[in-house]
C-alpha cells in the first residue's frame, strides 16, 4: 500500500483561547498541552515514515514563519502558501492538485489534540484503505458528551473498516445532541478526512465546478520556491470560500466514515483545554507558578507572574503578558467576544 | 477648648491585603480608596486647624520614609520613631510622654477608612470633651453586621456626649455577634481613643507600672532630630508588648465611649475593601483596566495588565507586579496564609 500523504491545514486564528492565542501567534503554534505545539504534535503523529509520506502543509503568509520554524526538522515537508484564506475546500483542492491522482491524502487540522496516537494511526490506515477504494472518508470521532459545538455524522451500512455515511448533521441543540449520544450511531465530525487526490478533484468538479476550475488554474500557474509552492493569486482570488463539508462531503454519494476513538479534542475553549490536561486529585490543572487553596476544577496558565487562588471551582485563569483572563468554564465560550480578544 | 492632638499610629504590616500591601509598602501608604493613601486620609480628616493641633505620628524605621514623604505637606507634623514595635500601649505612652499633661490626644490607626468625615469630627469633639474631664474614651463604632473579627464595647450609663463602658468584649463567635447586633447596646471597638495625656500615663502607671516606667525613661533619654524624636532604644527594649485595650482600657474604671456612626471600615480584607468602594449597579468595583461580563460583586484592582472577567460572583482579582490573586470574598480571609504573602 502506498504511503499516506498528510495534508496539514494551518489557517484561521480563533479567539476562543485568547489571550494565550493571538492573531500573531494563534493556537496551532502554542505548546498548549505538553512540550510540543499543536502543529508540531500534528506533524509528529503523522511522522511514522513507514505509514506516512512527508507532509504537505497549507497555510497563509501570516503564519508562514511559524510553520517553517516549527516544521523545519521534518524531512521533505513542503508548504503551499495560500494567497488568501478561502476555507477548507479550496485549501484541500490546492493540495490535491499538487499530488498524483492516486495519492491518498489525510487532511488534518493543525490545532486539535489527539491523546491516543496508536488509535489515530489505526484509524488513518482504515480510512486510507477506504479512500484508495474511491471513498471520501471522514473520521467519526466517538461522541462522549452531548456537545452542541460540533457537527455530527450518522453512520449507515457497514463497509470494510468503516461505514457509509447516512448523513451529516449540523451543530444540534442540546436535546438533539442528547438523543444522538443515546442513539449511538452518531459521531462527531472532527474535520479529519482521507481522499484519493484524483477522486476528490473529480467530486469537487462535479459539485463545485467553478471552485475546482479556479483551484486547478491557480495550481497550474503557480510557482515553486524551494520547499514552498505559491499558487497563482489571480485565479485563486475568484474562489467562493466554502468548507469541504458543504462543497464535497455532503454532496457526494461515496461518503464514508471510520470510527475514531482517539482521545480527540478540538481544544475549542479553556474548558476543553482543562479537560484535556493532566490534573491533580482535585481536578486542578496548573501551568506556571501557582498556589491553589480550596479549589476544584481550576485551570491556571501563567507565563510569568505567580497566580494565587482561593476558594474557586471550575474557573480558568490565564496570564499572558499584558492580559489577565478569569472566566468560569461555562463562560469560557464568550472569551472571543471580549474587547481584548476583538482588539488584538 | 484646647485643640485635639491627633496621635497617628503607623505600625504593623498586615498581610490580608497582599499582594497590593507588602512588607515594604503596607496598607497605610497605599491609595486603596480614592486618590489619597489611607495614611494621608487619616491626616486629612484631622487636618481642620480649628479643631486639631498638628499631628504626632508614631512609626518605626521601616516605614519612616513613607511617613515623611506622605506627611511632608502637613504643617507642624512631628514623628516619633519607635526603636522597635511594642504594640499600641507603648506607642501611645511615647506620644503621651511627649505631650503636656493637659493635652487631649486622639489616637488614630492609620489604615482605617472613614467615609463620613463630619461625623468623625463630631465624635472626636464629643470624645475630647469627655477626655478633658478625665475619661478614657473609646470610639464605639455603630455595629451594622454580626462581625466576628472585631472586639465589642457594651455601653453602660449615659454621660454627656457618650456613655460609660460597661465592658469590653473579645472577638465573639457568630451567634454571640448576632445577639450583640440585636441587643443594640454593643458597638465595635475601632481602635480610636481619646485621652488626656497625663490621665493616660497615670492609668498606665497604675496598671502597668513597668511599661509606664520604661516608656517614660525612653522619652526622657531620647533625642530630637528636626521633626523626628528618637526614644532611647535601651529603655524601650525592656517593654512587654501589649495593646492599649488590655493594658489600660480594660483596667481603668473611667472608661467611656462615644457612639460613632462614621462609615468606618478597617479594610481588613479584600471583601471589606470592595464593600467600602464605589460600585456599579451590579456591585462590581474596578480599579485599573478591566472588562467584566456577567459578573456581580466582583472587585478588580490591577496595576497594569488588563483584567477580563466572565461569569463570576463575589470574587476579588488583584494584579500587583509579579503576583496575581484570585479569591472568593469568603476565602479572602485566608490571603495572609498564602505562600506569596508569607514569603514577601
Amino acid at each position: 500500500m502506498t504511503k499516506i500523504v498528510p495534508v496539514v491545514l494551518c489557517g484561521g486564528s480563533g479567539t476562543r483561547l485568547w489571550p494565550r492565542s493571538r492573531k500573531t501567534k494563534p493556537k496551532p503554534f502554542l505548546p498548549l498541552i505538553g512540550e510540543r505545539t499543536m502543529f508540531e504534535a500534528t506533524l509528529g503523529r503523522c511522522g511514522d515514515a513507514g505509514q506516512f509520506a512527508p507532509p504537505l502543509i497549507v497555510t497563509g503568509t501570516a503564519h508562514l514563519e511559524h510553520v517553517e520554524e516549527q516544521a523545519g526538522a521534518v524531512p521533505g515537508a513542503t508548504v503551499i502558501v495560500e494567497p488568501e484564506a478561502k476555507n477548507t475546500a479550496a485549501a484541500i483542492a490546492l493540495a490535491a492538485g499538487r499530488l498524483p491522482p492516486d495519492a491518498v491524502m489525510l487532511v488534518c487540522p493543525s490545532d486539535h489534540h489527539i491523546a491516543d496516537e496508536p488509535a489515530f494511526r489505526a484509524a488513518a490506515a482504515a480510512a486510507a484503505k477506504l479512500a484508495a477504494d474511491g471513498w471520501l472518508v471522514a473520521f467519526g470521532i466517538t461522541a462522549t458528551a452531548p456537545e452542541t459545538g460540533y457537527g455530527y455524522i450518522k453512520r449507515g451500512d457497514p463497509l470494510e473498516g468503516g461505514y457509509r455515511v447516512e448523513r451529516f448533521v449540523e451543530k444540534p441543540d442540546r436535546a438533539t445532541a442528547q438523543q444522538f449520544l443515546a442513539d449511538g450511531s452518531y459521531s462527531w465530525n472532527g474535520g479529519i478526512f482521507a481522499f484519493r487526490a484524483g477522486r476528490f478533484l473529480d467530486e469537487l468538479a462535479a459539485h463545485r465546478p467553478a471552485l475546482a476550475d479556479a483551484a486547478a488554474r491557480s495550481v497550474a500557474s503557480g510557482s515553486e520556491d524551494g520547499s514552498r509552492f505559491h499558487p497563482d493569486a489571480t485565479a485563486f482570488a475568484a474562489i467562493e470560500p466554502e468548507s469541504v463539508d458543504y462543497a464535497v462531503m455532503e454532496e457526494t454519494d461515496r461518503a464514508a466514515m471510520v470510527p475514531a476513538s482517539i482521545g480527540w479534542s478540538d481544544i475549542g475553549s479553556w474548558a476543553a483545554l482543562r479537560d484535556a490536561t493532566d490534573s491533580d486529585h482535585d481536578g486542578n490543572s496548573v501551568r506556571g507558578r501557582a498556589e491553589l487553596v480550596d479549589c476544584t476544577g481550576v485551570f491556571v496558565d501563567t507565563d510569568g507572574p505567580r497566580v494565587s487562588v482561593i476558594g474557586l471551582k471550575d474557573v480558568a485563569i490565564v496570564v499572558d503578558r499584558d492580559e489577565v483572563l478569569v472566566t468560569t468554564m461555562e463562560g469560557a465560550q464568550k472569551v472571543g467576544k471580549l474587547g481584548g480578544a476583538a482588539q488584538q
